[in-house]
């Protein structure tokens, strides 16, 4: 995973509660040259002008990303200093030098303080960069199936750490537990599997599978305009209004597009992200 | 002239002075590749962090470059956008749609404000950038020796619209003018030919030739270390000072370096703008 630039997009609301609620947006990836890209991509030809898209109207700066042990970072290393600050190797998660280390996560800090927390990704939920908002054992990117695992991790009030998960990978929560379906009814998880239709739910904690495995490209056939992202920020909003919360959210693919040189696929995954602003 | 992206670095600074002087910096063609190449190439190895580099401290924003007929720009549209505000088709210098219509320059608007206006840059002062500075006939970028002529148009009031500039391409006013010393003296501009040998100078209006044709690279070994751009911006700021004024500077060469994909040489024309701020 190489030529791997994070651009986070923090978006802060102030609720009359007095906790202010954060929507945390990463478009894996999407560095300045998707950004310009994506603003020719939606260019209106009929007119002169070059319209500014919604990534030039938000831009407040700009970060530089090197992890630890390279000046181009992966979605583990980028994903652990997102989550929690902290400079880590390429493809190790929640960790600092050595592997073991344990960190805290903005996540679980929220989750500590009384906030309700979710996440809703492109990827699989255990992929690197959901996975270092809750998986904080140091593991390797690559081990799916055991940072799985660490997502079922009490907190130190006894509670569980999020409130609810929208992604693909139930394969490797599968593979991670004896009996992952077991599991998730004793700690009182709803599990769905019906990808982007989300409408029916209305009760958490949950997990709601969109894929089993990791999940199509927007651009393939039957997710075309499927507003993947917008869904399921939708679904995520009307759940946690009123309450102080923290969400995270992933345009995970854009990056995927970048490494397979496919523009026509990373204009998509911008596209379906951008519809969820 | 492709792959050309100006960033545009304006510093202001407030003087005792009623009038706010201005320093305009353009690193022409140093769009955010050049300036992460930066990054890793001033790094200290003998540290972990990679060190922010003047760029990263300074960045309060970016600007699209998109021309009139291009969504790349070139030098030419680029710097009539930043002289003049107008976006014009690539080639074309000082003008809008057609290429015969009159526009100001904010070197000509400060000259008629009473400032003290002046220009220092590394490519030929008749070369698209500065150009776009003093010629609003519409000219094309090519025509650097009728360009030339365009220098010594008086403004409403009588007066030269420069008081000083520093740069190459002397060859282009020789050629421009039937007898250039004579029109030089006729203006009471005194002329040098000294490279980057500034010391000298304490009058003015005057040109200081740092070349006959195109100036050399900061790479090539008879320039390294010179710290050009630092140099005329010192005996620029030397000759404005306790005076408003509007001074244009530009790393002029650091996307011809890209033009010949060599990365050495424009990191090195980068570290030579750099030495000025």
């Amino acid at each position: 995973m190489k030529k791997l630039l994070l651009l986070a997009l923090t978006i802060t609301f102030l609720y009359s509660a007095p906790k202010t609620s954060v929507i945390f947006m990463i478009g894996d990836g999407m560095g300045p040259a998707y950004t310009s890209t994506y603003r020719y991509y939606k260019d209106d030809a009929s007119t002169q002008k070059i319209e500014a898209t919604v990534f030039d109207k938000i831009l407040i700066g700009m970060n530089s990303t090197y992890s630890k042990n390279s000046v181009i970072t992966d979605s583990a290393a980028a994903g652990t200093a997102l989550a929690s600050g902290i400079k880590t190797k390429n493809g190790f998660i929640g960790c600092t030098e050595s592997n073991d280390t344990q960190i805290q996560t903005v996540l679980e800090f929220a989750k500590d303080h009384g906030y309700m927390t979710a996440m809703a990704v492109t990827s699989t939920l255990t992929h690197a960069t959901p996975a270092a908002f809750l998986s904080t054992r140091g593991l390797h990117r690559d081990k799916e199936s055991k940072i799985a695992k660490d997502f079922f991790i009490k907190n130190k009030n006894g509670a569980l750490k999020f409130d609810f998960l929208i992604g693909g990978g139930e394969k490797y929560f599968q593979e991670g537990y004896i009996d992952f379906n077991a599991t998730a009814k004793k700690n009182n998880i709803d599990i769905y599997r019906n990808a982007y239709n989300l409408d029916k739910i209305n009760h958490y904690p949950f997990i709601a599978f969109t894929a089993y495995d990791y999940p199509a490209f927007a651009i393939d056939e039957h997710l075309r305009d499927q507003y993947r992202v917008a869904k399921m920020t939708k679904k995520s909003l009307e759940l946690l209004e009123n309450k102080p919360f923290f969400l995270m959210i992933e345009g995970s693919q854009i990056d995927w597009c970048g490494h397979i040189n496919d523009i026509g696929c990373a204009m998509t995954e911008m596209e379906d992200f951008v519809r969820s602003v």
